[in-house]
């Protein structure tokens, strides 16, 4: 297990709860929020390990490094086999759409998947602190039981997002496309009052491109229900490839 | 312009030379390396910028952020209107295969994709410091030229890979797909002599899943072709959704 908002998240209690039950559990996080980290590596500098805790059923480790970090990191140093399952999140706020790109939580997943682990990313659409984890944690953990029980297909993992809704009004779950859409407007100028210079803030929205669109994780959660779309990591656009080569190659 | 391997680099200086004749050029690159940045944002702290020369045709800045955060801050807060072409590059080393997604080079280009602008991201299959630029100025000019003229198809930003040969030895382009493969064995632990205390550096190789498979980027370059993918950001796997459909929701 690991997450992107640090090893101090709530969502990162929330999803060790899911899975308590489940089996042994191997958790180890960034020792700071790393939201947005998509699928970065640590390259120019190394990796400290701190291990937090070692009982039966549940090792804990904080890394200094993202995401994707640790799962390399407890793949090929820690763990003595390959893992059943990769979980990652519970991610505080959603990563449905184009989200999928900038996610540290769906990077760890892709990871995950890239090694050949069954790997799930999992999101509640809540960024508040006091967030309800109720609904998360009764799918969720039915999820990730068939998953363990059946594997995925290979290097595929699966982006999960819950919406913010107490479990008694979740209505069910759907196997979803991502939407289209993008972020727009993304950086704004602030004075830094102690240099006088302006630095840029990350802000934005998101800007849907189908609302409303059948089949999209963004609909399915928009009306209640959990998403989840099979996210592959072969970026190939195949449907263009001739015409590129016209484009490019020909004269 | 942008680039992963900071303002410094000299495969930057390339880009430069590459694009010098075909318009105005506006640079905006990281302040230090940020290679395997991928598609990462900087979210917690804010960003700070640098006007390092303005003169006619080439305006250049500096950003203490990752190569997608140049991109959004160039277009969101710096340019006029939207660039005719983004170029990330030149990348000291290859971004071919599964590279893609751990590459800042390509996070760029694929933030470019997403906001509209036709994006291409170039790198060289060498990490040295001496690279021979010269079939990667050639070629990436002609390329970068006919993508002005004609632009590229919607939500598709270009993967060129260039073999490390001199320009004379290079034997035209090929239009690719990704290669299967993944990186292994990726983190070493190392005695820190100061604390006393491991850390870990990434390292590993690259395992080639499908050596010498026809119509990949990998096999491409190794027989003396650059390559080219077109890469594009709906991460679904359209093709498992039933199985997947099978496997989670139905009991």
């Amino acid at each position: 297990m690991t997450n992107d908002d640090s090893i101090n998240a709530t969502g990162l209690q929330a999803a060790i709860d899911m899975l308590a039950p489940c089996g042994e559990l191997f958790v180890i996080a960034p020792d700071e929020p790393r939201s947005g980290s998509s699928h970065a590596l640590t390259i120019n500098t190394p990796v400290k390990l701190t291990s937090l805790r070692q009982s039966e059923g549940l090792s804990v480790y904080m890394a200094s490094g993202t995401p994707a970090d640790c799962v390399k990191l407890a793949t090929s140093c820690l763990l003595p086999r390959m893992p059943d399952l990769l979980v990652a999140g519970i991610n505080h706020g959603s990563n449905s759409s184009v989200s999928v790109i900038y996610s540290g939580t769906m990077g760890a997943a892709i990871e995950g998947a890239m090694l050949g682990v069954p790997s799930i990313g999992f999101s509640l659409c809540s960024h508040s602190r006091d967030a309800d984890f109720a609904a998360s944690i009764k799918y969720g953990r039915t999820i990730a039981r068939k998953i363990i029980e059946q594997g995925l297909p290979p290097h595929i993992a699966l982006n999960v997002n819950i919406p913010a809704l107490p479990e008694s009004e979740v209505k069910g779950i759907r196997i979803c496309r991502q939407n289209r859409g993008y972020w727009n407007e993304d950086f704004a100028p602030q004075l830094n009052p102690l240099t006088g210079e302006n630095e840029y803030w990350l802000t934005g929205f998101y800007h849907n491109e189908e609302p409303g669109a059948a089949g999209t994780d963004e609909t399915a959660l928009s009306e209640g229900y959990i998403s989840i779309v099979p996210v592959q990591f072969d970026m190939t656009a195949y449907e263009v490839m001739n015409e590129i080569q016209g484009l490019v190659v020909s004269d």
